[in-house]
């Protein structure tokens, strides 16, 4: 492998390919026909709406086609992400270019044919979208909504360090918080049992209609910004092409040398310290090569060639004479033949096979992709001799789990969180790795190492976008967060939903590894923090995505939670949501329940009903481990005190089986929800969430009037989770209050007890008060019902 | 104003004040008794439930008291913003400490009995939150979710010009996203006109469990970061006392001088360039003063200090010592008198009246706050002389009024968005301001100028966060943003409903301005997007919260959207989210008529009806402006074919008008409910988000089982409006079949419309992929029906 300099002729036949990738690029936006321009232009070559983004395009044909070189050159394994995301126009012209778009869509050939069908395609009805959609090959994110492009090129090397992403950053994108933090993945990489990302600043200077903020701070900021950050910038900058060719060359060859140095050091000393690896810094004209000014008003190097610089060549026949002599400007008769095939000697210049970055396996799932080797998790069950034995936190339990997964998948698992993976009491995880720190250690750190599978940033954007990148890459993960603050990311959780939804439409494309995001620390449990930690809305948020791909959990102890995660991480093209406690907490199923219990994902507790051999005068329905609690609470003093009463105990782990089977494919049949709720008795339904929740997934059940939801309606701050009920009206009391007045023909005795609650909730109000801890009926409450 | 060295004395006694903080801190967070402990410290005497965040607070009380020398010795204008937010002990002791706490409750008294109750209520059932809560006086900013301190800084600070913002940044909230790029805020304040922050980032070295990343890395590296974030940084280090009381008041003083400099600079010659704002770096131990070692492993300066550092003192006697050591080093009785109260020579250091940071009134909703100027939204109004006259955009026609506000309020009225300003049509504005903009500015730029009342970055948490710093100092603004990608900021919403919430409990809090959402660019128009930028789901994350702070607005037309926009700016303390569209689309009430619609929020087209003597047998509900139109469209179809059909055409503008009166006080009663929507007929209800919010939103109506709802359920990518409104079963084609599979007894006529929709679907779907546009008869559709 050489680093010699690039000669002139191939700078010429670089330029060459760059011209063929704008000149496709502006033929998608524009041209409905005549795609070689054989023809002289006419207003009725024009698509007739005009749509796309042309500003970011040329800068990203100029970096993909000196990228190519240096695969070629240095024999990389590179793939390609484009944070700016609206320059689909480039990746699209280049991955034709170097043929792997007509491997995959066969319509679309390498000729005038399949340019036309090509440009017509682009950002028209029943086409592709403008962005680097799931439908162009090597796409592994799609921009659109902009911020996750380092954060998701960081995850897809962690594990494959043969791997090289070349990460376009735009400088609009650059502007966002998740990006501004996204620089900071170096001090978690390690130099040589991960990958390299090559950030490449993209820095065209403006955003839709204003200039950007690091294109106008001063060089010697913008230089120390990034050595701020980290990294050692190399610039480069103009706008004459022969110029850029040469800077652009030889800055990627220095890069390279820059990259094998660090390699080559860190495997001689792998406790050198962290790298300050190379990033590049290229400053060229936004619209690049487009129009220099229409109407007397500069357009190139400026907003106005963010999307369509000229905005109506089909009926402003000067306009149209502005666009061919911009598309004749890049000699398409030199670039194709008379076919509309590349020529020969620039089809040369792209990498070959799997060295094509539309063709490279990992930004398609990765080159192997294999389910977890998953211990049995029941070998973790907590023995449950009776019903409401004390559990250690459910998520405790867990750990131990997630901790053997963990050791028997070394290269294909991570676990992330925001600082939050002891506080959410994973902490056994911590017994076979550490969180992976390329910064100092000091004597008293705990669990920090340069290699471990633990992925830990204050940052729940930075966790998300890693994982997510390592997802798209073909491995496995978890993310464990706090409920409340887990909406910091329902942004990316939207565009990854999204992006599930489209690749599953494309049979190209591989099943990816589920999103599978751990929620403890929940609503109810916000001892240290209150209020502004309470908020169990995620779900809400989830379930507005397609059914197809999501899946929301709600197990209601630890042996539960094991079945249920066991299933997640099993699983392909999901994202599942697992709500669970971390806090000690009663257990209810032994194993083989949990598991049976689990499957059907909703399910009878017969052992705390006593509606065997009759219909139940009233159901009462959980999900979440705090709301089934006070429901067995609840029960066990109906069951005591008005044992007439027949009630029936369900508890719902699998959230979507509550919606009709028609819109989830979780979701129960009419016959089996009305099996199971009645066609006619009150239903209790305590909820973990938003008591909305369930009514919308239930509305068009046959007994939905009956159904009464209790959840949490934004009451209550620092107080202990018994409080917490009693604010929201979830507690054991109410339960039992909202089961008497359904039951209106039970007489004196259910007065009494509905009294007798009354007082109970004024008890726990002045106990609380005084103590600061619930009163000793509730710290030892234990399940109890007299034999029926 | 003398910036001469601060003597020993003064050091001493600032050091004393220091000691008091801290003891009060370490009281709130254990003792349940013998605050001032005249006995010796015994198990009884610790709280059962030991609850809080030590970590931080030993540094912010350090920070807040030379913050009051300052404050006193140039006699600056200045509040305090927490960061860090679990610091919750310093500032309460320290307001205590100062006065405000006990003007404010005066049960709370400054003595010994009062020291007792501060310490009791703290993390308490019925007490305060752990955090900077609503609670604390002076705080403006809970923190608790962390990320958003620095932005609320400097939007307190616009328009402010005699304003300081100190804004401690804890180095864990550093690590997020939207503190990352809050930092770049130094290149959108104007040095004259607007105030200043100055930001002290506490570098304690830790977080829950994890060191920080800015904490472990090189100095140089520091230096270059905020250098190349443009800030002139200083760093304090250190741990012992004397010292680092030496070090910060010099710091300080130094501080001091240079913002004078650059404020007499930029006075001098107001075009004088960005000024580097002084920051400082105040690096020192985590848990500072707390207990060194616990039972063998270290605890102050490292994470164990991070919430309760001795975890059973109330059970463990050697743990008790340990505290009661701890609590004694702070030589209590050298700062409290018998009574204990604060020793006068103590209590002189805090400065006087509004000048103490707990009475500043600028973190109470400002000292000014004021309503805005309206000038007449009817004078905007655009004519409809007949309905569906075309209109050039609603938030074009928007953006002339909100032009008008902009310069009816010069200092109180500020537009906040992420480079979509013009994008979303409101260009008007720039007729009369610019983009806040301090950087240089080229000549191809468009409306930037060092002071303007436009506030872009591309950064929604920026935006947000300006803008909720801006209102929380009481003045008004306007975020406007394109729909899906609001859900960036669905966690600061959270934070701030739930900040509203609790503030309007506190009836010594005043009541804020509104922050008001503008959605455009929606989820129907994304000609340019496509998939990534289609999320109608923000309300439906909005309608969770409290309904005392929370409205939702969709407004079917232009004049629709200026009433709308004129309550939603005249009101106090709700979040108003307003949806409506940027492109031509057809106009449909006269202003008069605009103006009764919008004030009852929902109503009936009877325009558009044919139910006026009779009831209808089936009712057309609608909400959003493409789902008005297709409604429109299809009632004309339908009455032009099926005229005995009776039609009622309901719009709701106010979205809360659909929940229970109980739910919500905008909630139409039953009663009205049903005489709009009928007991028993078939509803078919054009939504313009997910239709299952409509039918949370209507569960306990009388007729929620004909609720037939059609909106967005994730379909379709780049495309036309209406073809986007046929993907997912809301056009006008789709409607009419609706209406007829309602209506069984209807006939032959029925079905052969029937067909004929389902032929108009095909020969639409044909036409518009040939085309890339939509048919002539979608184009050019116009509102008319036979007369009856």
């Amino acid at each position: 492998m050489s680093t010699k300099r690039t000669d002139m002729t191939d700078l010429k036949l670089i330029d060459a390919y760059w011209r063929a990738a704008n000149y496709l690029s502006v033929g998608q936006i524009y041209l409905f026909d005549n795609p070689l321009l054989k023809a002289p232009l006419k207003l009725e070559h024009i698509k007739k709406a005009l749509l796309g983004h042309w500003g970011t395009t040329p800068g990203q044909n100029f970096i993909y086609v000196h990228l190519n070189r240096i695969i070629s050159q240095y024999d990389l394994n590179m793939i390609y992400i484009s944070g700016p995301g609206h320059g689909g126009p480039a990746l699209v012209a280049n991955t034709y270019l170097e043929g792997t778009y007509s491997e995959i869509y066969p319509d679309i050939t390498r000729d005038e044919e399949g340019m036309l069908r090509l440009f017509r395609q682009f950002s028209f009805p029943g086409g592709i979208a403008s962005h680097v959609s799931p439908e162009c090959p090597g796409s592994m994110h799609e921009g659109g909504e902009l911020g996750y492009s380092l954060s998701h090129a960081f995850g897809a090397v962690f594990d494959n360090p043969d791997l090289m992403v070349a990460c376009v950053v735009g400088d609009g994108e650059a502007e966002t918080g998740p990006l501004a933090t996204a620089w900071h993945s170096n001090k978690f990489l390690h130099p040589v049992k991960d990958g390299v990302v090559l950030p490449i600043l993209h820095l065209n200077g403006y955003k839709i209609a204003n200039p950007t903020v690091l294109a106008r701070i001063d060089p010697e900021e913008l230089d120390a910004l990034f050595k701020g950050y980290g990294y050692k910038p190399y610039v480069v900058e103009g706008s004459d092409p022969e110029d850029m060719h040469r800077k652009m060359a030889d800055t990627l060859d220095q890069v390279i040398r820059d990259i094998r140095q660090i390699r080559e050091r860190a495997i001689a000393n792998e406790h050198a310290g962290r790298p300050r690896w190379p990033m590049i810094i290229l400053r060229s004209p936004k619209g690049w090569t487009g129009p220099k000014e229409v109407d007397g008003v500069p357009v190139e190097g400026n907003f106005r060639s963010h999307q369509v610089p000229l905005s109506d060549p089909g009926e402003n026949p000067a306009h149209l004479k502005l666009l061919e002599a911009w598309l004749k400007q890049y000699r398409p008769e030199e670039l194709f033949d008379e076919k509309g095939t590349l020529r020969e000697e620039l089809a040369a210049l792209a990498p070959k096979g799997e060295r094509r970055m539309g063709a490279n396996p990992h930004s398609n799932g990765g080159p192997s992709l294999r389910d977890l080797r998953m211990p049995d998790f029941r070998e973790y069950a907590i023995p449950v001799k009776e019903r409401s034995a004390a559990g250690p936190g459910d998520t405790k339990v867990l750990g131990k789990f997630i901790r053997d997964i963990t050791s028997s998948n070394p290269d294909n698992f991570r676990l992330f969180g925001p600082d939050e993976t002891l506080s959410n009491k994973l902490n056994a995880v911590f017994e076979v790795t550490n969180r992976q720190w390329q910064a100092p250690v000091d004597s008293g750190d705990e669990f920090l190492s340069p290699s471990g599978r633990v992925m830990e940033m204050l940052s729940e954007h930075q966790c998300e976008g890693w994982l997510e990148g390592y997802l798209l890459t073909g491995r496995h993960g978890l993310f464990n967060c706090y409920e409340a603050f887990i909406h910091i990311i329902d942004s990316m959780f939207n565009q990854h939903a999204k992006w599930l939804k489209m690749t599953a439409e494309l049979p190209w494309r591989k099943k990816l590894p589920s999103l599978n995001i751990l929620l403890a620390s929940h609503v109810w449990r916000q001892d240290h923090n209150g209020f502004t930690h309470q908020d169990p809305g995620f779900i809400d948020h989830v379930v507005n995505k397609k059914a197809s791909v999501v899946r929301v959990y709600l197990p209601p102890d630890a042996n539960c939670l094991l079945s249920v995660m066991d299933h997640c991480l099993s699983t392909r093209h999901y994202v599942n949501v697992v709500v669970a406690g971390k806090h000690p907490s009663p257990q209810w199923l032994p194993m083989e329940e949990a598991v049976v219990h689990c499957t059907k994902g909703i399910g009878i507790f017969t052992w705390a009903s006593n509606d065997e051999k009759t219909a139940p005068d009233v159901v009462m329905a959980c999900a979440g481990d705090v709301p089934t609690l006070e429901t067995l609470a609840a029960v066990s003093i109906l069951r005591e005190h008005l044992p007439e009463i027949r009630i029936r105990v369900v508890n719902v782990v699998d959230l979507m089986k509550l919606q009709p089977e028609s819109e989830h494919s979780h979701g129960l049949n009419d016959r089996d929800f009305d099996a199971l709720f009645t066609k006619d008795k009150p239903v209790i339904f305590a909820f973990h969430g938003y008591p909305w929740l369930i009514h919308r997934l239930t509305y068009r059940r046959t007994n939905h009037h009956n159904i009464h939801v209790r959840g949490y309606k934004e009451e209550g701050t620092i107080t202990t989770a018994f409080d917490m009920t009693v604010l929201n009206d979830l507690d054991r009391f109410h339960l039992v209050e909202d089961v008497i007045d359904r039951l209106p023909a039970l007489g004196e005795k259910a007065a009494w007890l509905k009294q007798l609650m009354q007082d109970k909730l004024i008890i726990h109000y002045n106990y609380i008060r005084e103590h600061g801890i619930d009163m000793p009926e509730i710290r030892d409450w234990k399940w109890k019902v007299p034999k029926q």
